[in-house]
């Protein structure tokens, strides 16, 4: 029996061992995409105890202690912080094989220096000892930020905000972890949303342009990206059920952009053709500035109408759409390869079935002459385990070139997510050990520590073009 | 090399042997949904063979035959007893991988203390040593069931059913093992079918309601609900291709209800309307009631026209539906759910490939103060294999809180399949054992103790709200 | 640590070695489905380099190339040889996990004696020793065949194919290999392509019928059908995005056909239409002369248009099809079924997703008397890897009967890709292998023996009813 999470968990072979000690535990983290609030960093906060580092903003825990049947008072409710950790170690006891298991005790070794396991018995043990720790200025964002080996992170922001927090941190010299801020155009892109009205307000404010047409909201974005390039963003993320291609003419986009705002209602097909000819605009100006196009799709949100009245968007209903239209997906890449004008992009689903498909895909629209420009994001959300993790990387293995993966990135709003990067280079460096001690490929350690550094840093720098050393 | 099938079959760890010998192997068995008959049970059936236990009825069975070109005459046809025997004996030897190879062969020996393996060599030796044990009253219908520690089985029954071998069973005192019956109301459903008229009539004479619309047939159903409430039942079962949801209002309902009476055509998407509205209703007299809703879906029932004109339904034709509708299914629980109205409900896919979409969906549904109140169903039917099952439980895991799982069912006709419930076990302990074994979780023997036995049977009991000890 | 591709490569047990070295390995290869050109074995093909080998048409290759950002200069571009075996080198060196770099250094093992690893420091002594070595007659096209233990191959001919080169072959008495024609008649049904007229003139020739409509399509196809009869072949392929069934009467279907050849365009239904009573016809076909039909579905086709202008189809730019329509195909089968002509058929899906649907449905249509009569066809294109085939095998296993499976083929335009077969046989030694030592299965050698070389090459023989000893 192995102990429980000792330095080599998840390594079950020595080649994995050795690839892991020597080089991918060694290499820093570009956190290319996550949700972290700049204005956190920017104020470098402070938490005042675990609960609120763990469970005030984790949809992800709420979720799982909702399946383990613990009040929503206990959640996002108005029980004491306690009680709410009592509840998460009530939950995670039992939560044998859950990612969020692992996750949380990567979290208290390697931030808290706890190596016990957290369950009800020990709750009140790990609570003392993790906020005294928190008391420790060494547990501010910043000092976290540092202590994980950060060098760079993107954060997820709308074309209308202004990036002042951005701004405070790049002028602070005492701070030389980059925070870039990165692209996320959901709401300019969002027609059928009732607020898109009030949104293009917004982004007519930020443009100084005013909005009365399609080419008029192109030029708005344009401006935005502009904006967005000279604060140091390399790149773009978008969210939606799935990549749509439904075409029509400037015209007709008039029409349904006009309408939208007006809050007349638009058909689903209009929807659409909106988001399509929004969408391939916006491929283009990424193209043309060297930015990486991020598509996250299969996702449906908010299924549960009662907690999405309650508590909002982003609180743990969200779904997995299981259709993916691969033709849809694969016009839109088609269309801009045609143009000249596809940029670098990653393709995330959130349907784990979905790998064949897209490794597929992607391989048909490779540039010549770059290092796989068009990559399948590493396992996203749900799939964000172990098994869910070894079949991603497995299937690129096996429908390309694993070595040339963009590897992890946490899309996490905690501080405390980095260990996930350790997960991730753990499984990683497990697969290709495992392959290279089964003999499927030769024992060359240069050549296999470069293949496990440049997935857990090298590709992602070179890829987004960070300028880092 | 182990030992064919031992006593440590499929347990590949020290700590798997541990929680099945230790924890899963001494719990009772609680086989919640199956096909036993339960005038069988009422009889205390006997068996004059071999033959007739195994392939009188399993269409599982008749399949493989056919896949290994038995001909028909030796499957459902009129060879004797003993020449099916053989041609099963000569299918099963060359069987390897397949499911029913360790169902036969675990049923061999834990009923027939024959621990060789069947094939076209031994049938003849197994065939006496089968019948002689057959003919020894330990081998009635009742018999194999105590034998095999089952405590209680829900059955499936129509909602015009009278229940009366049910009755005869409860009021026997001599027998402890309680039958309850499960509400499966298909034939109430299957509008589209051309004997809905008469299986209106039938409902009819059953409730003493006279049926001429929508609301009369929600009133029949009341009545029957109540008739299987009083009888013990505390759970419902459908089986369908998808779960629809196209709403219309109670006078088009009433339309469409008329016309098939009549044995007039109805269209699909009024099929669906017919469906949707009558589920909806049902659920929430499931809610009211405590009971727990199965849902049964992605199945295509009798593809081969031929033989469903020869032989009939249930006779190894049926398929997998591939396309899931999940926007549907979340709709049909989202408005349950809105109306405050979602009972237990446990979602069987029989394509493999749902797993994650459901396995996230039922997620979005989980009720605060309810362990699990949404179940993701144990792999069923055609994926009730090794690979199958663990992979439904790894899904369960990742995405989710396995220890809550309500755990294994049959769906069998035989006496003889509550092995499958050792099967299951074995290969769940061996998922929990490895998982510690590999340093990914704490070995505390009580806690994975606990969840074993939990799994094994205490959630299943405590789900249903089973009034057993 | 095992050694780099040694002997027991991808065996893991002693079963599994024993089964490999005693049966799989000494059993001779039928590859009944492959792209080799006749004519190079007629004129028995010398090649220059072995970059012609395995550059010169392999679009796998190409496509892993494109992946790791090669310009296509050195691709299908105007590079010297040596250039582009050196960026070959380059790629395969970091493609870890791909089946590219299993199947070259098989090849480099089995027919150079190279027992290194291809990489860009030994590219240059690779490239030597390759080319040394084409220059011996041994590594003829045909010396090559005999070397791998070839005794027969089924190419892929157009229906209007004078199949001149296949009779040479046969003609010659100095050569042994059958080399069979199997008929793929994707351009006669190819109704939706702009050069379907000129097809059609091109079959008209071929079969001396004047065709002006669908009854004279079947006249001529019959005819041609006739032809290849008596040329040897025993079966059929057809490539298709989904198996389609959308019926149309005999008047509709000559209005279609008609129109498609005057180049006036037709639906997307119509098109179904006309391959949907096409596909009966041939099957009904296929059935009377006892040919296998083979179905490759779940293919998107030349998806990147740019490419397409530039260098036309079968270059690496097809994808997969992830929606199959289960229940047309059922429809199909089962049109076919009632009209008791269903030809032995083999279903391939490139969706790996597929397995379950087709596993199970297949057992809906197979007929009394005949072991497999429908087959799912081998781990295929982009399927065709480790874990790809593994799955593959073991789902065919789980839901029927993996001793009747006739294994493998090579789909290949390459003469060295026999050791494909090599690689598939110690996959399925290791997966049987594996379940016998963990105790699944019984070890009896002589049963197991025959399973392995059933699967190895006495299925596809029986199944296809070859003439061979």
């Amino acid at each position: 029996m192995k102990k429980f999470m000792d330095e080599d968990f998840l390594l079950s072979c020595d080649t994995a061992k050795l690839l892991y000690h020597n080089y991918a535990e060694k290499m820093p983290i570009i956190d290319y995409h996550c949700h972290i609030d700049a204005k956190e960093i920017a104020e470098d906060r402070r938490f005042d105890n675990i609960t609120q580092v763990w469970l005030g903003a984790d949809h992800y825990k709420w979720r799982l202690m909702r399946s383990n049947g613990v009040c929503e008072k206990y959640i996002t409710g108005d029980a004491s912080d306690r009680e709410k950790f009592q509840k998460w170690a009530e939950t995670l006891e039992r939560a044998i094989g859950n990612p969020l298991y692992h996750w949380s005790h990567l979290e208290l070794k390697r931030y808290f220096g706890y190596n016990g396991d957290l369950n009800s018995d020990t709750a009140e043990e790990v609570w003392n000892l993790c906020n005294e720790k928190l008391k420790n200025p060494s547990m501010s964002a910043r000092n976290i930020m540092k202590m994980s080996g950060v060098i760079l992170i993107g954060t997820t922001d709308d074309p209308a905000d202004e990036l002042a927090w951005h701004r405070k941190i790049e002028d602070d010299k005492s701070f030389d972890i980059k925070v870039l801020p990165m692209w996320r155009p959901d709401k300019a892109l969002g027609i059928e949303k009732p607020d898109f009205g009030n949104y293009i307000h917004r982004l007519s404010n930020a443009s100084q342009v005013d909005i009365n047409s399609f080419s008029d909201w192109k030029k708005a974005m344009a401006i935005r990206l502009d904006y967005f390039q000279d604060r140091g963003c390399l790149g773009s993320d978008h969210g939606m059920k799935y990549v749509p291609f439904t075409r029509a003419d400037e015209k007709k986009i008039d029409n349904i952009f006009t309408r939208a705002v007006n809050g007349d209602g638009i058909s689903k097909e209009e929807e659409d053709m909106f988001k399509t000819e929004g969408l391939l605009f916006l491929a283009e100006e990424y193209a043309k500035r060297g930015w990486v196009m991020q598509l996250h799709f299969g996702v449906t949100r908010d299924n549960n109408t009662k907690m999405y009245r309650r508590i909002g968007a982003d609180t743990g209903f969200d779904g997995i759409y299981n259709r993916l239209p691969v033709e849809k997906l694969s016009a839109f890449l088609d269309e801009l390869n045609s143009r000249d004008s596809l940029p670098k992009t990653i393709l995330y689903s959130l349907n784990p079935n979905d790998n064949a498909a897209i490794g597929v895909l992607m391989g048909c629209f490779q540039e010549f002459g770059v290092r796989g420009k068009i990559q399948q994001g590493s396992a996203w959300w749900f799939n964000d385990h172990i098994n869910g993790m070894t079949e991603q990387m497995l299937s690129i293995a096996n429908l390309g070139m694993l070595a040339n993966f963009a590897g992890m990135l946490t899309d996490s709003r905690s501080f405390l997510s980095y260990t996930r990067h350790e997960y991730f280079r753990r499984i990683l460096c497990n697969i290709i050990g495992t392959k290279v001690d089964n003999g499927e490929f030769p024992f060359d350690e240069k050549r296999l520590g470069q293949i496990v550094s440049d997935i857990s840093f090298n590709n992602a720098r070179n890829y987004f073009g960070f300028n880092i050393d």
